[in-house]
């Protein structure tokens, strides 16, 4: 078969410099965004004026407010902000820290056991006339890859976070100026994040399988698995980010509304809730490093499986680098995409009015999806031979390279898919949202019977969606196709963060305002910003899921190559048990994370109505609230709360794997993904509906809308309370069972060589 | 292999003995019932007092209210709840007797078609060497077991509903001398229904093999294929009578809730509130006859599917038939063990406390599992041969008769642990309920967030007592013994049935009561029962689910070795899009009927509230509500609305099959079980949990209790709305979703034949 068009060199070349683009693009942004001050300018404004310019008038300095004041009390209000997250992050990662070291330590000794620890070369699983490189260079170089993995997955949720609550004061600050200029740093900011972790997760595997090279020489199929561990370790991490950041996020969030909303019937965010420092520190420990963290795994785990299968396939034996590369071009490609993308939200045009926000986001996501087509297409033809053979389960499956385009571009476009549908299930603009506005006129019984039953609807055109993808690229390229298909819904993956990290700085840049005591005129800004963000913020889970899909069932397929197996048949006793038990895992896992939630928030309320009911002057405004006790609660309940359902997920496929083998592991991993896929998309749109449903009655910007409203209104508690259950099930649960499918596969993928060997305990007793 | 001990003349005596001495004893019980007079007794008490009498001094008497309005009222209540009931029944027969003859041309046409309307014998599918009857044959033989089956689940359906309408009043009647007598008398009226349901489905299903015997003659697997028909005919009408009363009885009780108890605040029950006659009828269409389709449906699919395997395995194909029997001499010896069960809770002890209610509903339980093991026992050594061969997908697996032993028993004792597991979640005597409860004080949205909480995690015994009887009767009789450990589960269906009616009928006893203005002590002793009836309820759902996901099992087993299926393995595209495509079903269905009982429920709101607002002297009791436009709206509306939910499972098998093939359809199959399952555990009891939490807060029975309540407290108010979600998740979309997964499965195996010859056209092109 012919080489790619593009040279090995060319390859080596392509993938650093693309990543380091999308590094300095990412400072620029950052840069941009520091443009904004945060010290008080006695001064007076500057002269320049540019489009997007961060001078003009301001509405304090219109409606006499001192401008000096808010400005400082925004700044103390984000160091607290930050200086909490800062201390969750790291006192997470005292605890994580312990947890990566254990693990590795258990990979270090299964993989290690699969040939007695012996440091003589053994012949290749897939390839019996050549030698391999021995077991235990596997067990150490997968320890080493999945640490990795878990420090960049680390790196990328510390960042995020830093980056957010750097930005949200500012993106408060500019919203004086407008709502486009709010926009703008805010998205900018988003993009930071987007960029920084896209590119630092490509640079530093790339760099990974060139220094794995250097001891793995020829040997292929030995290094690619190690590298493997590079996808444990990130969603592991993620798997911590996600469900200890959701579990903190909700506890302050639902804590803070209950008591300050429903009973002392203050606003939202308002400065004399004791919870409300928690509240916006959840936003950025949950939404943005747990986000983060779960995306980044989402793009290492399918570069492992792309790799993984790819290794034992045509490229991989014949030692073709570039096409082996193929998946890193994708996604080199994808970040000057995305570059060229987030220019058409920050610079191309401006934003003036409330309703272009939406509009905007949205054409981000067209944009990145027509113009990566264009990329996609462009990589398959030079990057790739015109035709190679991928592995397919014991055989060889002759692939052309239009077909590979079709994979990726089938996972890219379903992507879009999933993000409109989700669009138009949690925004507010589409009658889906109004219709369960509108039963909250009869109470809040109606408008959660709605709000589940909208949810559940939500996941049928998406499941459609994947399962066509599924079709497609297992039709055209067996388990590399499904691989590179999550690959493509990925590549637009700094976009997809930008927008997605977005939300919750709009959400914080609105609390700041209404902590600062600044104008309601902001508040409305923020607020609009924050509406389109929760929009978004469901778009994002909704790709995060769709990804999970794609990623886990590749890891799957990666996992029975790799355990030898053949066939996973559910006519046999041992898969379906496998099949039942681990569709019954992620309502095992939401019950564990809901019931923590409620737990945390109930000793949340507990301590908000103590403060309350003893802080003489609180309600008046006359003194501060404690916030820090409240800030400990979160922190302590979501690091005690986030063992138990940590631990189902880590251990469930090494109790199954060790004691019934790899039959019925790959039972519960085809369960626990085709279950907890449904479970993950309608937990998550229900609750963005019901965030939106209840903004929509408090913007009351339609005759219905109006209807239903103002604030206070019964109507409008009983969206209240579909708001507070939605809390849970969007951010604590639902995306926390992406990394529940995808980590069990990635899991099951690295220990698949032990299990293989020592597996299965309980049958062959 | 050497016959059974018993005898094929023995064996055609016993089962239509066992069936005769099952309708007898349910006759005796409905004369016991009808012993309580409806009309006034003015020669005051006879002289004769027994053990269970019917004479005691009633509370009436004793507190001076005048007995005679109270019977009078009583049977005109009564009469209106009968009425109703009727009438809805009647008029949902007429669609569904359009749909039934529909269908029947449907089967005819489909399976006709598959020799091409040929007349001539064929050579048999499974043993080439023989002659079978024509394809032709098969097609008019399914199409009248199809119609068999649909009458006898009608007729099942609406003695149940007759019976329990005729029990309630006078439930209500005994409950004034006492708990007791009242508990007899809904129990026996209960167990009306179980003997009649059980004797009944067998009698019918023994008869129409014997005559349909007289055609096939030797032909076995011939018969056989055509009697699933009897099971399909029993689960389609049971789709109807489930989703149709399920929507019918949620839409009454939610909307007269709603406008009732949260804006009226009047009592439930309250004869002032126009939707109450709906909601009593509700009652008896969704939770009586809606329920006894189902398990009827469980039943005659299970012994199908038995049967079907059964008749190309040896013992059809050497002809043995008192082995061919086993299922139905199973479930002969289920009749006579849950008549000896049912004296326990009759005869042999007397309940004189309300807290003795619980008990011995258990007890039912426990008592009918230990004698049935035993009846099992008895009948696997006496009606099968030592040893045998069972078809398994291609090869004959020999089995001996202690084996089925075993999968009949672990079965059965599945479902005992089901139901306590159900017990322990759902009833309000245990932490779970107390603790959703409890969440109450910090309002709806943390009872939501705990009940489904507690939902999630009450799947997860259930699934492993599945799972383990689904290993161990795979292992040892692959599909014929996941059918009978179906039919071991359901050997008890008597005693299952009584104690699941017992609910509906105590819960219209208590509003019999309360609308013709009892005595509060009345109220108390028939909200005692209520509250016992809400825990059975669940547990029977619980039975009904964990048998329907064996049932499906089989029948999906069934299934692919009827359409020629080798492996469905998952890792082929088609398989795996139709595992995740059949997954996601349960929640287009849920989202459908969730949807419909919301809708339905807004209407009937606003015709309560124009009622209130245009009738004169309503609330102050002094004009009569206009029952029958409520009556009318959920009629209307349920007839209306169950026919999208039934479009999709109904149509579902057909489309898949024909355009995209068995593969995918067996991964439909599978998906949607190993889904749906989940769905319907969790969201029955879910349901079940908020009901008695409410309940728990009401009656105040403990310290704890007392300090949430009393009735119209914050705490209760929240817990009023979770009931109010938990109504449509428990008694319309969970319920429902067995008879999903079961129809799915039974319909796919009655057009097998034709799938295997005609379907998979998309991929023919």
């Amino acid at each position: 078969m012919a080489p790619a068009i593009l040279s090995t060199f060319a390859t080596e070349i392509i993938i650093p410099v693309c990543s380091v683009i999308g590094i300095v693009f990412s400072l620029l942004q950052w840069l941009l965004v520091s443009r904004v001050k945060l010290t008080p300018d006695r001064n007076g404004p500057p002269a320049n004026n540019n489009k997007n310019g961060y001078d003009d008038y301001l509405i304090e300095e219109e409606e006499g407010v001192n401008d000096h004041n808010v400005v400082v009390k925004c700044a103390e209000i984000q160091n607290a902000i930050s200086e909490g997250a800062t201390s969750f992050l790291f006192t997470e990662y005292q605890y994580v820290g312990i947890f990566m070291v254990v693990f590795a330590i258990l990979i270090f000794l299964f993989l290690g056991s699969v040939e007695g620890f012996s440091t003589k070369s053994q012949k290749c699983t897939y390839d019996a006339t050549m030698m391999c490189k021995p077991a235990l260079a596997t067990a150490a170089f997968s320890t080493i890859a999945f640490l990795l993995g878990a420090i960049t997955s680390i790196i990328s949720g510390f960042l995020g976070m830093k980056i957010a609550t750097y930005a949200n004061a500012r993106t408060t600050l500019e919203a004086r100026k407008g709502v486009g200029k709010a926009f703008v740093t805010a998205f900018r900011s988003g993009a930071v994040m987007g960029f920084l972790l896209a590119a630092n997760g490509l640079l530093v595997l790339y760099i990974a399988i060139n220094l794995f090279k250097l001891y793995y020489g020829d040997d292929w199929e030995g290094l690619f698995e190690a590298i493997t561990g590079y996808g444990l370790g990130g969603s592991s991490m993620a798997l911590f980010g996600r469900v200890g950041g959701g579990i903190y996020t909700k506890a302050a969030d639902v804590g803070a509304d209950l008591v300050g909303k429903v009973e002392r019937n203050i606003p939202e965010d308002d400065p004399r809730n004791p919870a409300v420092i928690a509240d916006n520190v959840g936003d950025n420990v949950g939404d943005i490093a747990g986000m983060g963290s779960d995306l980044f795994g989402s793009y290492a785990e399918s570069s492992c499986a792309a790799l993984v299968v790819a290794s034992i396939s045509s490229f991989g034996i014949e030692h073709n680098f570039t096409a082996m590369c193929y998946p890193l071009l994708v996604s080199s490609v994808g970040i000057i995409v995305c570059l060229i993308t987030t220019l058409f939200a920050t610079d191309f045009f401006e934003i003036k009015v409330v309703d272009e926000i939406q509009s905007a986001l949205k054409k981000q996501l067209i944009i990145s999806t027509v113009l990566m087509t264009v990329g996609i297409a462009i990589v398959s033809f030079i990057g790739l031979p015109t035709s190679f053979t991928i592995f397919n389960f014991g055989v060889q499956k002759v692939v052309y390279n239009w077909q590979l385009f079709l994979c990726v571009s089938v996972g890219l476009w379903a992507g879009l898919i999933i993000g409109f549908v989700t669009e138009y299930y949690t925004s507010n603009a589409y009658n889906p949202v109004q219709d369960v506005a509108d039963s909250c006129r009869t109470g809040a019984a109606t408008n959660v019977i709605f709000g589940l039953a909208l949810g559940y609807k939500s996941v049928i055109i998406p499941i459609f969606a994947i399962a066509i993808s599924i079709f497609v690229s297992f039709s055209f390229a067996a388990m590399y196709g499904i691989a590179v298909a999550a690959l493509g819904m990925l590549s637009t993956i700094a976009t997809g963060l930008a927008i997605d990290a977005y939300g919750p700085i709009s959400d914080n840049a609105g609390g700041i305002a209404e902590m600062a005591g600044m104008s309601h005129r902001i508040r409305e800004r923020t607020d609009a910003l924050d509406a389109a963000g929760n929009t978004t913020a469901a778009i994002g889970k909704g790709f995060a899921i769709g990804s999970a899909a794609l990623v886990s069932l590749a890891l799957f397929g990666a996992f029975v190559s790799r355990a030898g197996i053949q066939t996973v048949d559910v006519l046999t006793p041992k898969v379906f048990i496998g099949l039942i038990v681990g569709a019954m895992l992620p309502y095992w896992f939401s019950a564990m994370t809901m019931k923590s939630v409620g737990s945390a928030a109930l000793k949340m309320v507990e301590e908000v109505r103590r403060q309350f009911n003893t802080i003489p002057g609180l309600m008046e405004g006359l003194a501060k609230p404690d916030y820090t006790t409240c800030v400990k609660i979160s922190t302590d309940a979501s690091i005690k709360e986030m063992i138990p359902p940590g631990a189902l997920v880590m251990l469930t496929p090494l109790i199954v794997g060790t004691f019934f083998g790899v039959e019925t592991l790959s039972g519960v991993l085809a369960g626990a993904l085709v279950s907890g896929v449904q479970v993950a998309i309608s937990a998550s749109n229900t609750g963005g509906a019901w965030d939106n449903a209840k903004k929509y009655i408090e913007a009351g910007a339609s005759e219905h809308a109006r209807t239903l409203g103002p604030k206070g209104s019964e109507p409008h508690k009983a969206a209240v309370i579909g708001d507070t259950i939605g809390d849970p099930l969007k951010d604590t649960s639902g995306p926390s069972l992406n990394i529940l499918i995808k980590l069990m596969a990635v899991e099951s993928l690295v220990f698949a060589p032990f299990f293989a060997v020592h597996g299965g305990l309980l049958f062959k007793l």
